[in-house]
């Protein structure tokens, strides 16, 4: 694959900077220029429906989708044929903008989704501190807050263009949905550390869920001073009992799992535990045969959403190909797409602010022209770092590494404008 | 009421510099610093919870909150004791952030909710333009969007603080819960009238939606090419019924019920119909004995939602004031805070970025010492609009005026803690 940047040919189909939709049709009926609600008899006199002749329902105290929507909903999935160890894909390829709504937001559990009640549960911080203190979930909730809109992804994302020698027939979904994106509220670690007094030796923490199981990783204390919040809002609400109700570790830009779901327990000690996630499901093994414990990060990812796999394209014409990006490191400063396969690349519009640690929606039009055509995003953060392609990011890995995978991801379109998951 | 900016005193309690929290309880049982899951069982043996015992539940296609939330709902309100023009107001002191989830985003309909197909429905915009087009949701689907998140007001929102001689005994929800943000991903109505070429003498569009009863409002040609869009999303997901789906108008910083909901027809003509609305329920008269018709700003604004009306501050100590601050002219530039009841003012601190016509979440530490205490905030925008003072917006209104109310709000709190509305 050819991926040097080559200048934009003018008769390339893909450009920012150009928008010549078309895609209406002219009404049937006859129209008046007429300003009167007479013209609306003329206009629409024939299919007045019945839903505009008759009054309509009440809200609901708590609202829902439309019933017309049923099927955009979580992928339900069971990890290692276990029937605790399970969880729900976002459709990312049914959604736009950046906020995942709560109700479809990735959620993957060990040990299943225990049932909390928000009076009954405390934090316990303890080990190399002056004093163990216990707090309330109400006494935090007088807490002071900070707000920040930033994604979630989990270690294995991703994990069938990873591992699979010929490229699955998957969705967006299906492939790429355990992440997702909310505005998480909650009380700044740093305060509560403050309190209990941190011993000078203090170095990691390890933290705990309540989860049948004791989900439990270790995270450097400098993390809990940076970013770190216990998140007790998701979206505007309560986080929901299987984001981890009453309440979560959020970790931003670092890898799903270990943002603790149910957090209870916080133990403070000069080095990790060496817990059985630490040493196989979370770490990573290079070519050159050595094991990668307390990775982190999730590097800098893009997905193209908007047109993603399984779906297709009606007919030939104008499109808009957009998708999300992001980087556990900071912001996102460019997305380059090709729709030819990485010969061409061209810079694409980032939409509004470019937030930390957060999803940036990026769009760019396309003119389709009824061609074998191969899509591909390529992010890069603040700091510089760029997606690998596949085969660079499989030259570092081990066959059987499925987590951190970053690297850029390909959609073909066919001729008949079907789309699929592929390798370049 | 004195208003004057005075300057922090030292021993002043309310400061965004200073926070030394200590609502946490020594932890009353041993624990130790050992590194290891011996700890846990010393620490904790004696409540290990049914739920650490067992695996979990596993997670539902759609997400639901905690039933331990279930009090966190809309209040439901029927308007001018009328069965049909009703809704549900969002529970503003039960959140945090500046995302409304879609299923706590204030609903109000004057003619109740349609239930209509995406399949089915078409968009018409017919009138003084070249040439009459209209479009099917699913051809809107592939144009072009942009996303953003953006406040929404009913211009009758805190109408009781306008109108009631003396403070209602409400909470921020009923008073004030006609306000909601979300992030609205649709079609630039630039676009669309692009398409169908809008004659020289077009200035109005009456915008009309597929209720029973049609809705109809009339909105400046140009407010739809500087910023309209017709919304497909609501943070991330399709619009919901309530909210206009299978499409709604959405006009960043106009009042509510301008957003026509259920969009099906816009018609351009060169000046506006006067419909019903226009006429009465959404004009305003001032003291002069004028009638103000075409309001459409909502105009700066701000509300604590925490500590607000009915709650219960548990004792004395240290608390966060926190609430929103938004301006349907722009950003939010300022928010003061008083604790005196306008005496002295002090500024908090804007959350992230502050978001054109957007919330911005305020947040400042306050000591409560127990005594009688008058909060109050008071926000600018970046055009120097700033909140009036009740008597302010009153002498400017006439008694029975109730829309576009955005003067300071007050609560008032008591010596043993209770939170109520008040007037300064």
């Amino acid at each position: 694959m050819n991926i040097k940047k080559t200048k934009l040919n003018e008769n390339y189909d893909i450009n920012r900077r150009k928008f010549l939709f078309g895609g209406a049709t002219l009404a049937s009926v006859a129209v008046t220029s007429a300003l009167s609600f007479k013209s609306k008899a003329e206009t629409l006199s024939l299919d007045i429906p019945q839903h505009m002749q008759t009054p309509g329902t009440q809200s609901a105290e708590y609202g829902v989708p439309s019933k017309y929507e049923v099927d955009v909903k979580r992928k339900m999935e069971n990890f290692y044929q276990s029937a605790i160890f399970t969880g729900g894909l976002t459709p990312l390829d049914k959604l736009n903008g950046v906020i995942t709504p709560s109700g479809l937001h990735f959620s993957i559990h060990h040990n299943g989704i225990p049932e909390i009640s928000s009076e009954k549960h405390e934090l316990l911080v303890h080990g190399h501190v002056d004093k163990a203190l216990k707090w309330s979930v109400n006494t935090l909730l007088n807490y002071p807050m900070v707000s920040k809109i930033q994604f979630l992804e989990c270690a294995g994302n991703s994990a069938a263009n990873a591992v699979a020698d010929s490229p699955v027939d998957g969705s967006c979904t299906s492939i790429h949905g355990q992440v997702s994106c909310s505005e998480w509220t909650g009380v700044p670690l740093k305060y509560l550390l403050d309190e209990v007094g941190v011993k000078p030796n203090g170095k990691w923490v390890m933290c705990e869920g309540a989860d049948g199981g004791s989900h439990v990783r270790n995270v450097p204390l400098q993390k809990l001073y940076d970013d770190a919040i216990i998140a007790l809002y998701q979206n505007g609400e309560r986080v929901r009992p299987d984001q981890g109700y009453p309440m979560r570790l959020f970790l931003p830009g670092y890898e799903g799992n270990m943002n603790v779901k149910w957090i209870h327990r916080m133990e403070i000690s000069d080095i990790p535990s060496q817990s059985k996630d630490e040493q196989s499901l979370y770490a990573e093994y290079t070519r050159d045969n050595k094991l990668h414990q307390f990775t982190f990060h999730m590097e800098v990812k893009s997905i193209i959403t908007k047109p993603s796999g399984q779906q297709q394209l009606p007919n030939k014409g104008l499109y808009e190909i957009s998708g999300l990006a992001w980087s556990g490191r900071g912001k996102i400063k460019m997305v380059e797409i090709s729709v030819d396969g990485g010969k061409n690349w061209q810079v694409a519009e980032l939409e509004g602010f470019t937030m930390d640690k957060s999803f940036t929606r990026f769009r760019i039009p396309w003119q389709w022209r009824g061609e074998k055509s191969i899509l591909m995003s390529r992010a890069t953060d603040e700091f510089g770092n760029r997606q690998p392609t596949r085969s660079e990011w499989k030259s570092k890995f081990s066959d059987f590494t499925i987590n951190h995978f970053n690297a850029i991801n390909a959609w073909e379109i066919s001729k008949n404008g079907k789309v699929s998951n592929t390798y370049v």
